[in-house]
């Protein structure tokens, strides 16, 4: 491993976070609130480590598959590790654990909160918070190859760790172009939400902070009762749209603009995804109705459509406590927790690719049991998908299912039942939020102990960084010390 | 599909059934309970109906993997229904729907029960209950392979669709003989487990009745509260020894009476379980001590044992209302249920061999994030896994989760809660019997509908079947009629 490489990189990421923390310090200044000292300590201190770093240790040679992997893992945790300064310097989430906790749940837009009080926050570093999920829904370290000329070839190794999904592609030749075209498309349909939402009559600041939670398909609200605090369809049905378009490829959007509408409307994925809401939309809207003392059925509807819309997105808003509904609209919202977005979109869980493939993986299954001998090549969208993919998304989420296991035994530890241990495991593993009972939608994650809490912190990088790349970590051949020289990618 | 075939095997099969109900008459005979005449109806109505359908249809032709598959799945629904008949006739199960459940439940060695009084059962059809078990664990049909000599080459692929697991062999050339070899292990350490609790106090009839349910792994018990009833330690221990040894590969005893036991304890199936066991063991042990109130750390570790034992082997005896238990320990059992005992042995679960080759893939995929290009076979004690199997197991893994989830949403409609529905699938699919909350072990399942009665129903027969080969029969290809001719397997 060449750490010199690493180290240098990294600094240039602090940098940039260090950048990113200044809108922020804006608000502050601007609304007055006392937290702006907090937030420029925090962007001196991110800003000047991180300057040191990139000088000290010189950038020579190119960036390996290895290197890229190991850049985005500790690029991860570094940036989650400052980005807690301004919740500590700030003393509104004293503890370390707890900040780094809301921090990393706001990189990997998971949205799993520890703050009991959220509508005391300052405004500044309210902002910081939500403005975490902007940054972390295309990836900060997307945003960095998008300014840095220098990484050239491993662009492309970094960007494809840090994309959600199993074989994320460039959509031009160039990965630099790729990431700016990316961020130009993620920042209008942010600029489209903004709009909508204050002609809906919602704060400028309440529509911009909201828009985060939503287009990086986040979900940390700004009251206590999340979205519910709006009592306008208008505005439930515009975020509810807008998770559900954050929840799609982004390249996409490109091949729309592109005026390739056709590849759009026959694309596999985009049909499951929106298939998969619209049927849980209506069996959830039918299984609520009359539990839930609904005056009419469109009400049911619009409150199951944001719902849906906000799992499947793995975003984690709501406007009425899902947590009361009945057992099988929950079984339907845990399932989605897994089912997750989009390969290429901001949303976490397993994505939709993936179980497209494992569900055509049954079904070849189930033919080869009478033909033994026939070779059948799993295709989507008439490209054949490679036995080693399929390989390894069998893999991938049989390792999903293990993390979620083993994690969900450590935070039973805590005494909570059987469906908040699960369910809190879920919603951070798969990057969503709230979830039932002990950290349902009408509480936060502040009382689970400081083992769960690190426990979920990391689901919640694993889900983000989809589990394999971060778990790389811990593989001894990434240590083993190769110092500044070029390398070849030799075994 | 050739049916006369499939007519004329099935109905050699219900002969057998037929045969197989005797001993229960005898019992009630001896005891002179008033169950005699319902047993001995049901008796002269399977065999007579046996009779019929293997006279009027003739067995021509050999056996093809097709035919073989249907034999089995349309074999066990049969063998059910008829089976069904004394609980209908005896009027101790009324009810259609819960005969069948209750004897599917039987058969695939669930040991679920929809009977809330056992002890005031009648001694003919409480046997028959039990020895339901003792058939289904090695399988009818592997018996009436060893029985029917005709069956020849067709007699593999029946018994390679009935036997658990993803590659069974056989363990010498003929499967006649492998059958006969199978049951006469079967046979021996059934005859030990009696002897053995006998001695231990333990009146014969009940003696026989656990031991059934002991080494099929079923777990039907004959008290309300299972083997809590026998307050003697050593009878606790004799039943989870049992249960621990029957989860293991019978292929294995053949080795160890032909002297290769350096074969059996380098077995890496044998290794993952009983390693599993022992680490469920004492972390159960640790985290029910205090909570439970137990007066020593050696009861404590007593009650673990046998319920690890109870749950991982798919049985699903109790001595406690492990139901009670603090989460962890409840979410370790949860787990197990999944796990279940080895390949070719008499327990459910999805085996494990498979998930240790699961666990392998997780590991090349790891290295082979690192090394793309890299070509890395896995292998079990030495054998390298084809790609196909591994490919098969991952698809089986995840059928598995899909079909749990399915399931679990439609048995969610009873309004029961996360956990109970959950785990009543789990519990049901896994083979193991008594589930949390409402089926739990101080409860039984007849609080359920009869939809989710009857999906559980299709559960165990999955979980017995391994899914792949129920599921074959709603594949069109298989319904097509081919009439009485010979036939190639040319596709």
């Amino acid at each position: 491993m060449n750490f010199g490489v690493i180290i240098n990189v990294l600094g240039h990421l602090l940098v940039v976070e260090a950048g990113l923390m200044i809108p922020s310090l804006l608000v502050a200044l601007y609304y007055g609130s006392y937290d702006w000292k907090a937030i420029l300590l925090s962007i001196i201190m991110t800003g000047s480590i991180g300057f040191m770093m990139s000088r000290i240790f010189k950038y020579n040679g190119d960036i390996q598959s290895k290197e890229g992997l190991a850049i985005v893992g500790f690029g991860w945790i570094l940036v989650s590790i400052f980005g807690a300064l301004p919740f500590i310097f700030s003393d509104t989430i004293p503890s370390w654990v707890d900040a780094f906790f809301e921090t990393v749940s706001g990189f990997t837009t998971t949205g799993a909160s520890i703050v009991d009080d959220i509508e005391s926050f300052p405004k500044g570093v309210l902002f910081w918070r939500s403005f975490t999920h902007w940054i972390g829904g295309m990836g900060i370290l997307v945003f960095t190859v998008a300014l840095l000329p220098m990484l050239g070839i491993g662009g492309f190794q970094i960007y494809k760790t840090e994309s959600p999904g199993p074989t994320p592609d460039r959509i031009v030749p160039r990965v630099r172009d790729t990431a700016k075209i990316l961020y130009t498309i993620y920042t209008v349909i942010t600029v489209v939400e903004i709009v909508l939402l204050v002609l809906g009559g919602m704060p400028l600041y309440d529509s911009v902070l909201h828009t985060f939670g939503t287009v990086g398909t986040g979900g940390f609200g700004i009251k206590a009762n999340s979205i519910g605090y709006y009592q306008s369809t208008y505005i439930h049905l515009v975020i509810a749209i807008f998770m559900t378009l954050s929840g799609i490829n982004f390249s996409l959007y490109y091949l729309l603009v592109k005026g390739k509408w056709r590849e759009v409307i026959r694309n596999s994925e985009l049909k499951f995804y929106l298939g998969t809401i619209l049927l849980s939309v209506i069996l959830i809207a039918l299984n609520i109705y009359r539990p839930m003392k609904y005056s009419n059925f469109g009400t049911a509807l619009r409150d199951s459509f944001f719902q849906t819309s906000s799992i499947i997105t793995t975003t984690g808003y709501g406007t009425v406590d899902f947590d009361k509904w009945p057992t099988f609209s929950k079984l339907i919202l845990f399932a989605l927790m897994f089912i997750g977005g989009c390969a290429g979109s901001t949303a976490g869980g397993i994505k939709n690719i993936r179980i497209i493939i494992l569900l055509k993986s049954i079904k070849r299954e189930l033919y080869r049991i009478l033909h033994p001998r026939a070779v059948i090549p799993i295709k989507i969208d008439g490209k054949v998908i490679s036995s080693n993919t399929v390989a390894g998304i069998s893999s991938f989420f049989a390792l999903f299912i293990l993390v979620f296991i083993v994690s969900t035994m450590i935070v039973s530890l805590d005494e909570v039942d059987f469906e908040s241990a699960t369910s809190a495991v879920a919603a951070t593993l798969g990057n969503i939020g709230p979830a039932f009972g002990f950290a349902g939608p009408s509480r936060s994650y502040s009382g689970f102990s400081t083992l769960s809490k690190m426990v979920m912190t990391v689901c919640m990088l694993l889900g983000r960084l989809e589990i394999f790349s971060l778990m790389i970590l811990f593989n001894p051949s990434i240590w083993k010390y190769e110092g500044f020289s070029k390398k070849n990618n030799h075994h």
